[in-house]
């Protein structure tokens, strides 16, 4: 068995991985990513695309935030489209000139991706069987098998799990150390990429009779859209064609009639959970991003929730080992799950309010009318809104 | 059988029916009250107490405002309690000057009932049997047997059903012409009158880990307490001392030293329920307040919710005779709705916020444990919450 050490090792090399690592290098941090897929797999993950200020701020941090501001789009704003009738909320105006910009995560990845080869950082992709040791201890450890078949050891001071709802970090924790909590919706999003312009610049929500459809892109020439469909329907049902026809019946009709389809480059369902551990520090592993939650894709909150927890552990890291203080260590997990839950929280509500549930009586669909209407005519509703939506400030 | 006539036939005295007919005397239009219960009863019912800006107004539009501004308490604030932890809600500082006032239900009946006896305006009490005629034709009336057993006829123009839920009103309507949406809750609201000065000189909502309680008051030597109890829970297992002790179990331990307790003047359970019926006009039928929707009790839109419903009527009445153009009937049950919709949204999240929910799991719990946290540092949803609590603005 080789046997290796590093300060931090990093299990998953998601953007949340790879951000942590490619910080704790700017701060002199020695670390080593632990992958469980293929780099070429990594590299091409579809995923979110919407991020926020603070998270552009910690990209920036990183150093890998110069294609993002080149090609990444900013949006000053977004549609929601209901009843007939649609609302444009105005993130600037509303929230003190903050704002979101569109970048890939796909994108993201790749940035992160050259910086750590260009910076000579070791990473193990295609990695088997990845177990976690001693995490209550001192001298916790990584056990693997490499891309070679080879058996692998690496000691560490810390291990960051940044390997997802389903890796191994939160696997290995004994039931009765976590809670978990769970709500699951009746719906997916059926998502299709295509490369056609975005039928808008902005991106649109809409709550139609239908169920619900956002209008998304990643650039001014590739567009992502989706429609809710059935927790039950697989992706095989849906033609392009059906896509396509099913999303023009749910935008308002005059942008249904601007929409540019085109063959799909990726088409996929996605169900929608919200789901979080608790705590997310256990001894010395650290749960961040998907490993330790979750959120419906409504509003874009899960990279960016990614990074928050990786800014956290980054700066907790650094404190340990520049100013000898555990301070933000200890502190980790509370002030994690504080954000989480907020996130949680605005990522169900903007779910319950653009979406179809199956309800018998109808009393949900028309409190969800209110609420919409309500936001029509509330410039404190709207900023509350935006101001979840462009990320709420970091607390002390 | 004795024939009448008139031209707005009232069914209710409560305050809905009485306030519709002071403004329609006021404008020179004649109504009749018919009333199922007797005079005292109605006087002696325990209702709502904090009334909004807007209720006040009409008040005094009716000409009954002078002892309400006299002896109602003008609140600016109130405190909601939770998580060991309160926050104080800034009425007129969250908007623009805004506030409301505590004056009792009861106090405003009677305000109400003497206003209409000084006036000499006709009223039958302890009517039984009424039954609506040819409400969708030009002629219809009212037929109910009077307090010494006669039977009555009342012809009129209009009707106006402000008989309460379980009125003859919404009873006489075809279901099929009818739609109906309800929320049940799963608990109650239990409640003590008593005459000790209250804990506090504003509101405490407070969410306690074993539900909900509500500080509250008549006036300043009169208090009016709430806890939160099952659904299936009778008022007789509830001794004053259970009741004085549970409620200092829920309030923050510096305001539970503080409670003076004393015998209950009265001690109800009443359940928690949304309802609303559309629409709330038939021909020549027009349903108002509890005949037509009712909220649960937090936040207190109940009364003020039929108010509103009352001012949208009496405009609608006032311009079909002095200006001749039905406008204001034909809107009346889409005005009154779109108000009714808002107001039932904000107390079913005022409720779904400050309750304790049994469910399995947990993440709803957290959820509302995010958004008290959410609340405390949001200026914009504060705002949200404090803009609906004085009544939200009335529409064209």
């Amino acid at each position: 068995m080789a046997t290796l050490r590093t300060q931090v090792a990093i299990i998953g090399a998601g953007p949340s991985g790879l951000l942590l690592g490619q910080l704790l290098h700017r701060h002199g941090i020695d670390n080593v990513i632990v992958e469980r897929s293929a780099a070429e797999h990594v590299a091409a993950r579809i995923r979110a695309g919407v991020i926020e200020q603070t998270t552009i701020e910690l990209l920036d941090e990183a150093g890998v935030g110069a294609r993002m501001h080149r090609e990444g789009l900013p949006h000053e704003g977004f549609d929601l489209a209901f009843l007939g009738r649609h609302l444009r909320i105005d993130l600037p105006g509303l929230t003190d000139g903050k704002h979101v910009m569109v970048y890939g995560q796909t994108e993201i990845t790749r940035d992160l991706m050259e910086a750590r080869q260009a910076a000579g950082l070791p990473s193990f992709y295609s990695a088997a069987n990845v177990s976690l040791h001693d995490i209550d201890g001192n001298a916790p450890s990584l056990r693997f098998t490499d891309a070679e078949g080879r058996a692998q050891e690496l000691h560490c001071d810390f291990i960051a799990g940044c390997d997802g709802y389903h890796g191994a970090s939160r696997a290995s924790i004994q039931a009765d150390r976590l809670r978990s909590f769970e709500r699951l919706y009746p719906f997916g999003w059926l998502g299709i990429l295509a490369d056609v312009a975005p039928v808008s610049h902005e991106l649109i929500y809409a709550n139609s009779e239908r169920g619900f459809a956002l209008a998304s892109m990643r650039s001014s020439t590739r567009s992502r859209y989706y429609v809710q469909v059935g927790a039950e329907e697989k992706v095989e049902q849906w033609s392009d064609a059906a896509f396509w026809d099913e999303l023009r019946r749910r935008l308002p009709p005059e942008t249904a009639a601007k929409v540019q389809t085109g063959p799909s480059i990726e088409k996929s369902i996605a169900p929608l959970r919200s789901f979080v551990a608790e705590p997310m520090r256990f001894g010395r592993l650290f749960l961040a991003g998907d490993a330790a939650h979750i959120v419906p894709p409504t509003g874009a909150k899960g990279l960016n929730l990614a990074a928050s927890d990786v800014r956290y552990l980054s700066r907790a890291l650094v404190e340990h080992y520049r100013e000898r203080s555990d301070v933000g260590i200890d502190r980790y997990s509370e002030r994690c799950l504080r954000r989480v839950w907020k996130a949680e929280r605005f990522s169900w509500w903007f779910t319950s309010l653009m979406h179809r549930f199956p309800e018998p009586g109808g009393f949900g669909q028309r409190i969800q009318e209110a609420e919409l209407s309500y936001l029509e005519g509330s410039v404190a509703a709207q900023t509350a809104l935006a101001e979840n939506y462009v990320g709420l400030p970091f607390e002390a």
